[in-house]
């Protein structure tokens, strides 16, 4: 938790933005995982810890603008909680930490309430129905309730890291890296793809700190989101690791590294490995403030395709190849994404929302419809920079079939790189005044270091 | 998975017993963290797994007992699906695995349930949200579908534990036994608690398996649930390790020690320590078909009673002790509990139907309330045995004010144990014709065996 001040000035920033209006903010509940008692670890909803900065299950916080009042809901413990738990602060003792004076049961929220609230999107079960229950409203018209002010006014204030914020991204995307370079120079050929991930778990809990989202480990690193683990690595295989650690105060790091399981890169994994380098560097260099992200995303596409022409993949030319989406062969997805103390910072509130404005709205076309920044970066923006090339041989035979994409693809050559697999490398910055700064304990990244850690790791 | 027939045969069972109707089964679907496609690691329902094998979201099951036909709905995967998750087999394919030849979308699933299905009690916002969709009922009327014969029917059926479960709840508590060994091995002075539960993790993640539940690793023993892990672990502390793994097929291990930091416990854990240990061989010895789970965790109290009037911290009766609740001083909880895919065996469906019978009522009272198991076991059953010793400060000062165990409690004494903290020893057993068995791999349990892990250990 930071000072009770910090707190306190963000929630007045957050009233002088809204103006008018009384704001309801859910604490998230504990998850259950198999039955009710069962609880997943917990985790507190991000905007909530952002203004009011308690992680604890039970919370319900009230902002009123026009009262320039803030309130927390929630319930003391009795003695039955204290044999189980253990003793407790009070919730007038919590508030106090984060410079709240007004607290109240649960019981009292629905007099406050009143009807009058506007609330965020909900993103579990419980907080549906417990917005059902709080409005005394049916649940299909909860999202009725949503308030696109409130999610622009959260938006805008979160985007822009604070020093604070900072600190922690920074201690998050270092303990990434910490468990990147163990992944790295443990894995050896006959191992578990699980066995690395156990690895990432044993690392960040010896940080007493938690995943910030379930690792892609994988030798088919083509499939975007793999979460299965069961396969052998073998020597010949590449290795994609895409993995994040938090924070203690619950920002997110969020790295990939694709490595090879023998000590070295063969000719062809290291011929894209350096396409996908290239338009890694090519994207960092160009970032800046008043750049808009969604160019830089292009920058980074023709970078690639430029490197997949040079190595027969692909012909004609680069822009016209990348403007009827030639690139969503090899590149399917976006260069990057706000980050904070979601992973996809504030994917709840919207894409649209957090990675766009009212002028630029988010494409629904294959590949840029999966790019959750396009808008002009500004100082003080957190966001990762992940190209990648991945050969989904599913997608080969579909857009052959359709034939639109003949004049850019050779698919003669493609076909032979059927089962190639996926690469994908990923840093995380904070856009400064005149450029981008890596956060984070600098990891070996250019294929000769990544070559490095492999031969001298697999020569102990 | 298990073969398809056993999967069949358990359906053709539970149609058998419930003899008509129609039963809904809700599989779980991903679980959201921090914002809706950032996930918790999935857990398919127990119930849904039991009877359809299928560890994936998104489906729905249904068991026509009139028409003796079995239903799985869900959406077969479309080619943007498959960039993200790799290609999947189809829900037909997936079903004839577990032996079900009727499959459909799940647009398809309100024709048939047509409001007349009985479903078991749901546990997470999602389920309630989607029965209300289903059966086009407000959330508050969705527990009146719930149906005590179903809950019945699966309970009979789940709390009898077949050869093929027999031999996954071994594999369970064999790794849960080899994560115990590791942790009394790895512990040394001056760690932190969450050091010991990363070394669970990554046993577990080794071995590709979850743990069963949020350990309780900790030097408070004597909070029940204690999920804080930053304290530091000192030389003359005693750690309680909580603890279980899953099995392939999800079946849960659930096993607890208590050692010393230091090479050997102190007069005062030792002699404790002996006491819990004596409760523990005496109720294992009592565990034997016909004989009511209540009656051997009153006997484990009675052994409690007796240590603990040996070493001067109890007086008087026994028996009246025990009566009288006195042993809830020091054992607030149940000596143990059903365990099967849930570690806490069909929790959801709820106590008093897996636990008790119609004649048998569950308690109440303090203590005896927190037992979850009490009727009489039978060939089969998979119980915890669990007796614990817990000091809680405010538990003296709540028993001491109001008088009412003054003729049990030597509160002079136990004053002086104030800090003590709690010691747990916990197995697994299956009840057998005669008797019962240990599952999993034999562990150090008896004060000298745990004593020479820790000093053999140490030595290193």
């Amino acid at each position: 938790m930071f000072n009770k001040e910090i707190y306190q000035q963000r929630r007045a920033e957050l009233k002088a933005r809204m103006g008018s209006g009384q704001l309801l903010f859910l604490g998230n509940d504990e998850a259950s995982i198999n039955f009710k008692h069962n609880w997943y670890p917990y985790r507190q909803d991000s905007t909530f810890l952002y203004y009011f900065g308690i992680s604890l299950p039970g919370l319900v916080a009230v902002i009123d603008c026009d009262e320039d009042k803030d309130y927390i809901f929630g319930n003391d413990y009795e003695i039955d909680d204290i044999v189980w738990t253990g003793p407790q602060p009070t919730i007038a003792e919590l508030a106090e930490k984060v410079g709240v004076s007004h607290t109240a049961p649960l019981s009292k929220l629905d007099a406050l309430v009143k009807g009058h609230c506007q609330i965020l999107p909900p993103y579990r079960g419980e907080h549906v129905l417990q917005l059902s229950e709080i409005f005394n409203k049916p649940v299909k018209e909860v999202e009725n309730l949503v308030s696109v002010p409130f999610i622009k006014a959260v938006a805008t204030q979160r985007n822009i890291k604070s020093a604070e914020e900072l600190v922690e991204l920074n201690k998050a995307v270092t303990t990434t890296s910490e468990i990147h370079l163990a992944v790295m120079k443990a894995a050896r050929p006959g191992m578990k793809e699980h066995e690395l991930v156990a690895i990432a778990t044993k690392v960040a809990r010896d940080n007493n700190v938690s995943l910030s989202f379930p690792p892609i480990a994988t030798i088919n690193g083509q499939t975007l989101h793999n979460h299965y683990y069961g396969n052998t690595i073998n020597n010949g295989d590449i290795m994609l690791f895409d993995c994040g650690a938090e924070s203690p105060e619950f920002y997110a790091g969020d790295m990939t590294r694709t490595f090879p399981v023998s000590a070295a890169f063969d000719n062809r994994q290291r011929e894209l490995y350096e396409i996908v380098y290239k338009a890694h560097r090519t994207a960092v260099e160009a970032l800046k403030p008043g750049k808009r992200f969604m160019d830089v995303h292009l920058l980074a596409a023709e970078t690639l395709v430029e490197g997949l022409k040079g190595v027969g993949l692909m012909k004609g030319d680069t822009q016209e190849a990348v403007a009827n989406g030639a690139h969503t062969m090899f590149f399917q997805c976006g260069l990057g994404h706000m980050m904070g103390m979601d992973v996809h910072d504030m994917e709840n509130l919207g894409e649209q929302y957090v990675g766009y404005t009212d002028q630029l709205k988010k494409s629904t076309e294959f590949g840029l419809k999966s790019l959750r920044l396009g808008k002009e970066l500004e100082p003080g923006n957190v966001i990762t920079v992940e190209p990648g090339i991945y050969i989904i041989p599913e997608l080969i035979d579909m857009y052959k079939e359709s034939g639109k994409l003949d004049a850019f693809i050779n698919y003669d050559k493609l076909e032979t790189y059927r089962d190639f697999g996926g690469i994908r490398i990923e840093e995380d910055f904070v856009i400064t005044e005149s450029g981008s700064d890596l956060l984070g304990t600098p990891l070996a990244i250019a294929p000769d270091e990544v070559e490095q850690v492999r031969s001298s790791s697999l020569s102990l």
